[in-house]
């Protein structure tokens, strides 16, 4: 008997559910929601769709922005884009089938672990590049969460004297030059315009435009800067790239550009292959098998 | 019957030897060459020391400079200190003793987390500041070397746009910065002064020399913003410190000013405790134990 998963992907604006079965195949329809803006209306959600669909499943899975706990119980950080209070909600009190919580990159590079671009590694990191940069570290066949839950959190620093400050309060953060928000500003700063987009910048490199080309150059070095010191701390098998701002990068250029550089043995570099639901299918197959 | 352990330190200037027990109990005197500049006295000297005391042991535990596989066989990288076509060294076919070898700040790495600073800790980074920076990573008990035996390589960059070359031909290493090596050339750079030595910062920090007090800050706020970055990636319960410059890092300033930055949750920083043969120690106890 095949088991199957409530899967349930929670972002800051929207809200995805589905049922999912232990092979990762999505065996309903993705539906769809906005992300509740206070804890009343969060809950009242969240008790809807497990009411609807608990009976159909031996698990809910949750794939969650924010860092959860290595017992997979609980949201152990705040998270900015989602209402406060949220890392309090008691997910298992709405329901009697066992609930299974994992931070969103992590449950993605699971995914990709388990069957898509690093199926065949024991050691990745996956890197999901959108508004900002999440992570997802998988070592030795099995997703690393560090002594609380919050490891792969990729804000090491890219300068030490203070130039940029990232959305986690401290400064130069590797998210804030390799997300699509920190290619912004690097063009901001580069063309002196502080009305110049991510858009713009991804259009004019197709355009043929020489200075969004340049800015363009600085966010991918940087992206390259941050690889380089991934792949000797953590000598990886690959690297696998997510999230809206993956489709521009050049593997091939990071992938020479990496080996070219570390002390450790060769790393591949890929783009994910799991899909837009990786999150909830790899929090799926996390609950499922564990 | 306690167990024991032929241990050997073979450093770029110096190699160690005596016995240890299964409990890292230093039980003969340590003897002491300078290393052979050559294969040829490399190979002479590691065949003496091995019939010396091959009959008093269990096993042959080598702390070596340089990456080693995950079998503990084999050197895979080359080392600069030491002489070309070390790596290639084949230790076992000297002995019919069990050899084990690991890199020297792995193995110093496990003996603070069986019997030092790190004792209690799960997760640990330790950092050896020298010359260069060693690093040793245990993740869940266990010590961390990637998909090839090279993980923990402290060349993650400071800079992403090339200003101080690091040894391992790369540019702006932690490494290049947070090593005796790295302060030197920091306090060259701010003192305009090609022949300040470490020794005289760390000399004018006691007398009072404002200009060498700067180049020490900067010194260890570069070591501060490495610390964040490991701490945010890696989610240890510590780092240590070992190695000839930790003696003069403030703990404390490092302790709060990763925590002021981190997402991840609150770390320690110690000071390593095991001395200065621990990775004879931790090789013997990784020999002994494995």
């Amino acid at each position: 008997m095949i088991q199957k998963a409530l899967a349930i992907d929670i972002g800051g604006t929207k809200i995805y559910y589905t049922i999912i079965d232990e092979n990762g195949k999505i065996c309903a329809e993705i539906e769809k929601h906005s992300t509740p803006k206070s804890i009343a209306e969060f809950e009242k959600l969240l008790k809807n769709i497990f009411s609807k669909h608990e009976n159909e499943v031996d698990v809910i899975a949750i794939a969650t922005a924010g860092a959860v706990n290595n017992e997979n119980t609980k949201v152990i950080s705040s998270t900015a884009n989602l209402v406060e209070g949220y890392n309090a909600i008691d997910f298992q009190s709405f329901t009697k089938k066992k609930v299974f919580i994992e931070n969103d990159a992590n449950a993605a590079a699971w995914a990709e672990h388990v069957l898509g671009a690093s199926k065949n590694c024991p050691y990745s990191i996956m890197l999901t590049l959108g508004t900002g940069v999440g992570g997802g570290i998988i070592l030795n066949n099995k997703l690393y969460k560090g002594k609380s839950g919050g490891a792969g959190e990729m804000h090491f620093k890219m300068y030490p004297d203070k130039r940029r400050k990232c959305t986690c309060g401290a400064w130069d953060c590797f998210e804030a030059y390799a997300s699509g928000g920190g290619l912004k500003i690097t063009a901001e700063e580069m063309l002196n315009d502080k009305n110049v987009t991510t858009y713009d910048v991804i259009n004019g490199v197709k355009n043929g435009d020489p200075r969004m080309k340049q800015a363009f150059d600085r966010w991918q070095n940087d992206i390259l800067a941050g690889l380089v010191g991934l792949a000797n701390l953590f000598d990886p098998d690959c690297f696998v790239f997510s999230g809206s701002m993956a489709e521009f990068i050049d593997t091939e250029f990071l992938e020479n550009g990496v080996n070219a550089e570390i002390v450790t043995a060769p790393v591949k570099v890929y783009k994910a292959t799991a899909g837009n639901y990786a999150g909830m299918i790899g929090a799926s197959l996390l609950a499922l098998n564990n």
